[in-house]
C-alpha cells in the first residue's frame, strides 16, 4: 500500500509524540524533528508508510543515540501481558467456541500500539472485542485454512500483543508454527526477546524478519525469513504496518487481523476507525492461471 | 509565539488540504508537500507559526506556478460576506450595545478561515458569537481606549472577514483609522484588494503589511507599516495568525480579536478550542520605568 499525503503529518506526529516521551532538551527535540522533516522529504511516497515509519524511528534512534528506545515501554506492556495472560486463556477456553475466541482475542491485543493516535484502553478493548463480530469477519476460513495448513507463518506486532497472540497459536493445529518478529527494535515493535519472553518458543518457532522496518517490506528482510515466508501454506499478519507492507503481495493466502486504527485504513478496507478485523487476502500470483478460492469468496480483482 | 512541535503536522496538514484542492496531479502533490517538508526541516522554530506558513505558502505558489492559488476562494468568501453585511450591520446596530455586538461580529467573521482544521458554520458561529460573552473579555477596556485613541491600526485577517471588521470599523470614534492587509497574496489572507472590496477605505485608510506572511511579522514588514504600527496609539489585530507574530511585542497597546482554533492557541491562552477572545496585551517597553494599567490588570508580567 502507497503512503497517502494524509499519513505524512500522522507519521510526524507519531515522531513527535515520541520526542516528547524520551527527551526534555527543547534543543534535541526540535533537531529531532527537524532531521525526520528532512528524512521524509527525500522518500517516495510510492514506499508503505511502515517505509517511511522506518526512515523516520532510524533518525530517532541516531539522534537519541539510542538503538532501543522504546526498552522500558516494550517491558511495561509485557509485563501487563504477562499478568493478564492466564484470565484471558481461561476466557477463551471457557468459551462457547475458543477459537472464535482467540482471533478476536488477538486481535484486542492489537491495542497495545501508541503508533496511530488513540486511548490505551486495553481491558475494554479486550471485553469489546469478545463480545462482537468483526466487521470483517473471515474467521471460518481461517478455521478451515488453519487445519489445512502444514505450515503457518504468524507474523506478530507489538511487544505485550505476543501473549494475545500466544492464545490464538494454541487454538492452532499444525506443528508447523513460525511466529515472526522484527529483526531489530523499532518503537514498540515485538523482537525476539518479547517472542521469548512470552514463551512463544514453546507454542511456535521464533523467525526474526531481519528488518528494523515496523511492518514486513520483503525485500528488506533476510533470505531465512523471506524462504519460511515462500513456504508458509498461510500467512497470518498482525496490526496496520504488516497489512500495509503485505496486501499487494502475489500468490500467497494471507490473513490479516487488525484493528482499525486510522481513517486511511479504514477507507482502504471500506469500514470504520476502531472495527475489529479478519480479512483473507489472496492476490493471483503472476501467470497463475487458476483463481483460487478465498479470491473469488473475497472479491479480490485477479489479474 | 514560538513555533511549537505541534504545530509542524498542523501546518502540514494545511499544506496538503491546499495541496488537494489545487492539484490532481499525484505527482505534483507529492513534489509539493516533500519541498514543504524540506523547507520545514530547516526553518528554526524560535520563529512564530505564520513564519513557518509564509515559507510554506512561497513554495506551494512557487511548485504550482500560481501567484495566488486562493483567488478563487477569496472570491467566494468577498461575495458571501458582501450579501452578508446588509444583515449583519442591521443585527449590531438594533442591538442593546452595538460595540458589544460589532466586537462579537467581528470575531465571528474570524471563522472564514481554513487555516486549522474546523467546519465552515459561519451562519451558526455568528449567532453563537452574539450570544456569548467572550472566555477572555476585555471589549470594555476596548470601547474607552478607541474613544481615547487619536489614531488605530486596525490589522485584519481573512478575506471576506474584512466586511466583519468593517462593521467594528464604523463603531469607532477616531477619523484616523488604518486598516492593515498582507502585502502580497498568501493563503485566504485579506490583501488591499480584499479590503476595497469591502469598501474599507470608506471607513479607515488601507495600509499592506508589505510582507506574504499570514502574520505580521514587523521585521519584514515595509518602513511605511513600521512606522505607522509605532504611531498608532491603539492596535486591534484579529486572528491567530496576529497573535502568533504580535503578542510579544513591546511598548504597544495591542487588542487580539480571535475564535480560537488550535490547541496551542488555547493552551496559551488559558481557554478552550471555539472560544471567543478580546484580550488587551501591553507588554512593557524596554527601559520604560512606569507599569501601564493594562499590563497590571491581564497580569501581563513586566521585565
Amino acid at each position: 500500500m502507497r503512503t497517502y499525503l494524509e499519513c505524512i503529518p500522522c507519521i510526524i506526529e507519531q515522531a513527535i509524540d515520541v520526542t516528547n516521551q524520551l527527551t526534555q532538551d527543547e534543543e534535541k527535540r526540535e533537531e529531532l524533528i527537524q532531521k525526520v522533516l528532512m528524512t521524509l522529504s527525500g522518500v517516495s511516497y510510492h514506499h508503505p508508510p511502515p517505509y517511511l515509519g522506518r526512515e523516520a524511528h532510524r533518525v530517532i534512534r541516531k539522534v537519541l543515540n539510542n538503538h532501543d528506545p522504546f526498552f522500558k515501554l516494550k517491558r511495561e506492556f509485557n509485563h501487563v501481558a504477562k499478568k493478564l495472560y492466564p484470565s484471558l486463556k481461561e476466557k477463551v477456553n471457557g468459551s462457547s467456541d475458543p477459537f472464535v475466541y482467540a482471533v478476536r482475542m488477538a486481535i484486542a491485543g492489537n491495542i497495545i500500539d501508541f503508533g496511530p493516535r488513540h486511548h490505551f484502553e486495553l481491558m475494554k478493548t479486550i471485553d469489546q472485542a469478545l463480545s462482537t463480530k468483526p466487521a470483517i469477519d473471515d474467521t471460518e476460513s481461517l478455521r478451515e485454512d488453519s487445519k489445512e495448513a502444514s505450515m503457518i507463518l504468524y507474523l506478530g506486532d507489538n511487544a505485550g500483543e505476543t501473549f494475545f497472540d500466544k492464545i490464538l497459536i494454541e487454538q492452532m493445529p499444525p506443528e508447523d508454527i513460525y511466529y515472526g518478529v522484527r529483526g531489530f527494535p523499532v518503537i514498540n515493535d515485538a523482537t525476539s526477546e518479547d517472542a521469548y519472553y512470552a514463551s512463544l518458543d514453546q507454542v511456535a518457532k521464533v523467525i526474526s524478519s531481519g528488518s528494523d522496518a515496523p511492518g514486513t517490506i520483503l525485500k528488506d528482510c533476510s533470505e531465512e525469513f523471506k524462504n519460511l515466508f515462500d513456504r508458509a501454506d498461510l500467512v497470518i499478519a498482525k496490526g496496520h504496518g504488516n497489512y500495509e507492507t503485505l496486501r499487494e503481495v502475489k500468490g500467497k493466502k494471507l490473513y490479516f487481523l487488525l484493528m482499525v486504527k486510522c481513517k486511511i485504513i479504514a477507507r482502504d478496507l471500506g469500514c470504520s476507525v476502531g472495527d475489529f478485523v479478519v480479512k483473507c487476502v489472496e492476490n493471483r500470483a503472476k501467470g497463475v492461471g487458476k483463481t483460487k478460492q478465498a479470491s473469488a469468496a473475497h472479491g479480490i480483482k485477479t489479474e
